[in-house]
């Protein structure tokens, strides 16, 4: 039997509509030194920089939002809107688990079939609250929360399955973290774009090439492809 | 044979030394609003309401820092220092990692005569970081990053490495964390105190009864001990 691999942030839950929100947020408190646009290139530019010492998360981002704060008003930002962000970035922390369309009714479907390995990538801590707040734990065979979504971590994670690529499908909806490491190492994925993507996380990738993977719209879509992908 | 977990913050690498020295710059830089033990207390106070939503490690503790130096200012605190304390966060992160004395030496001669697990606690990506720098990988059999060291997590991580608690020996610098919840599933443990233990890991245990576990002064010491408590 197949094993399918499933993304969390933007797969089955949202995220990025929450750091949406934030940055929203962000932009109107330094409205006053800085137009949102040149906020928006500068947050980025910030957090691409802090990528390699800070990694993914919430905590992460709150971080870079006080440093480009700091940056853009040359020091002048008032210490209260800094404390504005640390609660913006507590307030994401504890923001409700809101499950993508389709989610609830989907994951027990796929549970039902095929073993599911939750591979989400993030701070160990808030996805560990974020899990337990879903309610999916009970339909996941595993659940590995890793540093980083490249070749290397999909083969540590396959082998702690005890799974060989070609028996393996991945479920998410970033091409450069879900589809293109696991097609890399010979397994199959289905891209189910989410509600937006990080800048940080778009990639391209080749044409859906000898069937090893596909587009579908949404999660509700995703076990009549497995049927189609499944037989190795 | 026996499986030894073994702690990383402040057993194989200071960690303690690090945050004891940013929070003397955090002193330094907060002297005109509050004096030195006040800020201690009140940062204390922050680090241990954030700890349910920020978890463990780095970036918490420099939110808390920022969190303490707006409200022990009353707002007054200007950018730039708080800009002080994200260059410190990041500057923890980057730390070059310290061994402990004797770890280089034992840690060899005890992945001999052991596997040995990591089981450490706090942010991913810094323990990930942490770890493949220390250059110890080679000597460990299975490495656990975890959010929290309880019992539910040390049955956990025992049943992925397919031992039984009486077969499990945990040496660590925390009574709370790498000692008192290994006693509770029936496992055995070797406490060895580190450089200085952060107040929120305080903890007491009752006398070392039945030789289940015991105290030394320096990991050096521990192949010998675990030559008298190894036996099930």
């Amino acid at each position: 039997m197949a094993v399918v691999g499933i993304d969390g942030d933007d797969t089955l839950w949202h995220n990025e509509r929450v750091f949406s929100m934030t940055q929203e947020r962000f932009r109107s408190l330094m409205a006053p030194y800085v137009s949102g646009d040149e906020l928006d290139g500068r947050l980025l530019e910030t957090e691409r920089h802090n990528l390699a010492l800070l990694g993914y998360g919430v905590k992460a981002f709150t971080l870079s939002m006080i440093e480009t704060a700091i940056e853009v008003s040359a020091g002048r930002v008032p210490a209260t809107v800094i404390g504005a962000l640390v609660d913006a970035g507590k307030g994401m922390l504890d923001h409700p688990v809101e499950l993508l369309d389709g989610v609830a009714e989907t994951l027990p479907v796929l549970a039902r079939r095929w073993r599911l390995v939750l591979v989400t990538k993030g701070d160990l801590f808030h996805q560990e609250s974020k899990l337990a707040r879903s309610g999916l734990l009970p339909h996941l065979w595993r659940v590995e929360i890793v540093s980083e979504k490249d070749p290397a971590t999909y083969r540590r994670v396959l082998a702690a399955a005890g799974v060989r690529p070609q028996d393996f499908v991945m479920v998410g909806d970033s091409v450069r973290s879900d589809i293109a490491p696991v097609l890399a190492l010979g397994g199959r994925a289905v891209h189910v774009p989410g509600w937006r993507e990080w800048a940080l996380e778009q990639a391209e990738i080749g044409p859906e090439d000898h069937g090893r993977w596909c587009t579908v719209p949404s999660i509700r879509d995703v076990p009549a492809v497995l049927d189609r992908l499944s037989p190795p």
